[in-house]
């Protein structure tokens, strides 16, 4: 769905990022034939690296302490591009012997990381890079906040807007930009125009999540990730459960609470994901315990202790990040393959 | 100081929970010689018992499914209790041909797992058990509510009162009840009679954390775990710093919302552990950025991009869950031990 959004502008270049999935039975999917890919820590960058993905870029700030990480996986063949918005890093990029290429990261109205399209730091930095500047880079993370499709439109529409103007600003310098990068799963599904970007990023839309179907991303129904879980306790008389599943299995994530539905730590599904009656929530999360709260009655009859339940997330980057590996499921609960995951740094 | 708490109770057994450190090396601190523990999940419970603590109580509702792990740890030598709060799981243990010792989850007040001490579910799964039956064992999570010692106090008591009136019936019952278990850290630290309890749990009191200060289970510069982190950008004009540190590496517990001062995701300190002017915190978390917000002017002379700082966490538990190993300081800096961890279910 969200390729088919992107193939909507021509010559657009879908570079997936793996910071959600971290794995490369995932990434055969989502970047195919070794296609570009993005990625947010070295330790994915070495893993999809040694794996066939070169073209990366890294798209978290990168420290001068972690250019000799980024010249050894180029040396070996990998074409990494790392990214900054600090003058001084710039300096020891442009010094690093290894000739790293590296993109300014523009600020276009979320206000975490990036420089501004207009300020004196964009044409500073780009001095410092010199012959090192590969692109401009950007990430609409407050398209998070858009609360329609008009809204998340406009978001994607001033993003650009920032990022060409930036781009444009060194181009008039004498730099080339090849690369001009931006997005988010929102951005990728409802921009209404994409011209002068050469790619777009995006990671969550390969699983979604309760957050995203709340964004209109994607239908809730097409969350491909949940967490299998047992009922460990039962209190019919307050129509609760408890699940095996608590904060370490769901995360802390409380992405829906500023959401249309609020739904607690994830929304319980029966065994085999299809919705309950009243769509229940884990609404109390402890460290190892889930506490499912109905809204109409839970099935108690066909919940004894033992039994399974699924957890759709609120926020699958951050939920599928307590496992070390997915178990692939065809037709409902026959597991068919096990795909690895790359965690840590 | 914990310790010395319990020892403050004439017989009172320390039975620490290894469910914040998950480490072999930080139990041989806790819990020396082997002595008593409790665990979480099945992975800790294997992973203690391969290292040689054999008695342990599972401190998570067991279910049917679980009993064939635990009676093959069992028969290895370890000596794990399970517990239930469920009549149908009462009489899976008892007709599960290992025998396995069980404890009744006794609710004193939290309201999240365990059964009343005065209601018919006691006496009908004491039943049920038969001679599996072990003890009884309550948490009162909700002595972290409390916000002054002398609640604290009060609620240990409660849960005092409300752990010996289930014995007591059960007793009277004809049951022999040999464990007698409850706790968490601040009920260890404030108790002030434990007269007829034989062990107390407690386990992030290894660690301590910021809501753990908070609530005055020890004082703030006791935290003994901290993230590392890089600076990887600088916004002086609004105060704002970007860490490598975000959502992922902290955790999203937010746990100090509700406590007399909130740490947003995490104190900063500096490279050394050492408070930074105005103490300040990560005020957003990102999947892999964690912007730190100043109260006071942050020293932006001395913190370039790549200059390291420490996070303390707000909850030790979730924010050690990150990670595969610790690396043990001395002295500040110097790292001279690593020691592993055991993640997962």
């Amino acid at each position: 769905m969200l390729q088919a959004a992107v193939a909507r502008h021509p010559g657009l270049q879908l570079r997936p990022h793996l910071k959600t999935a971290k794995s490369r039975e995932v990434a055969a999917l989502a970047a195919p034939d070794f296609g570009p890919i993005t990625v947010s820590t070295l330790a994915e960058a070495r893993y999809f690296a040694e794996a066939g993905w070169r073209d990366q870029i890294y798209a978290v700030g990168i420290t001068p302490q972690k250019l000799d990480a980024v010249a050894a996986l180029n040396a070996a063949g990998a074409a990494v591009k790392v990214i900054t918005d600090d003058p001084d890093a710039a300096r020891a990029i442009a010094a690093h012997p290894a000739g790293l290429p590296a993109l300014i990261e523009v600020d276009v109205g979320e206000g975490r990381g990036g420089v501004a399209p207009e300020g004196p730091a964009l044409a500073a930095i780009a001095a410092a890079l010199g012959p090192r500047l590969a692109g401009v880079i950007s990430h609409s993370g407050h398209s998070y906040e858009g609360r329609s499709i008009a809204a998340m439109a406009a978001i994607a529409e001033a993003e650009r807007a920032g990022l060409l103007a930036a781009a444009t600003r060194l181009r008039a310098a004498g730099h080339a930009v090849p690369i001009v990068s931006l997005g988010s799963s929102p951005v990728a599904m409802h921009a209404a125009s994409m011209e002068g970007v050469t790619e777009m990023r995006a990671g969550v839309y390969m699983f979604g999540d309760l957050f995203q179907a709340q964004l209109g991303t994607h239908p809730p129904e097409a969350i491909a990730v949940t967490v299998l879980a047992s009922v460990i306790g039962r209190r019919p008389e307050r129509n609760t459960l408890l699940l095996d599943a608590g904060a370490l299995a769901l995360s802390k994530d409380r992405s829906t609470a500023a959401a249309p539905r609020d739904y607690g730590f994830g929304l319980v599904l029966d065994r085999d994901g299809r919705p309950l009656p009243g769509e229940p929530v884990v609404a109390r999360a402890y460290q190892e315990h889930g506490e499912v709260q109905g809204r109409a009655p839970l099935p108690f009859e066909r919940l004894p202790v033992g039994a399974r339940l699924r957890v759709a997330p609120n926020h699958a980057c951050l939920t599928a990040a307590a496992y070390d590996r997915y178990h692939v499921l065809e037709g409902g609960a026959e597991v068919v393959a096990v795909w690895e995951r790359v965690n840590g740094w």
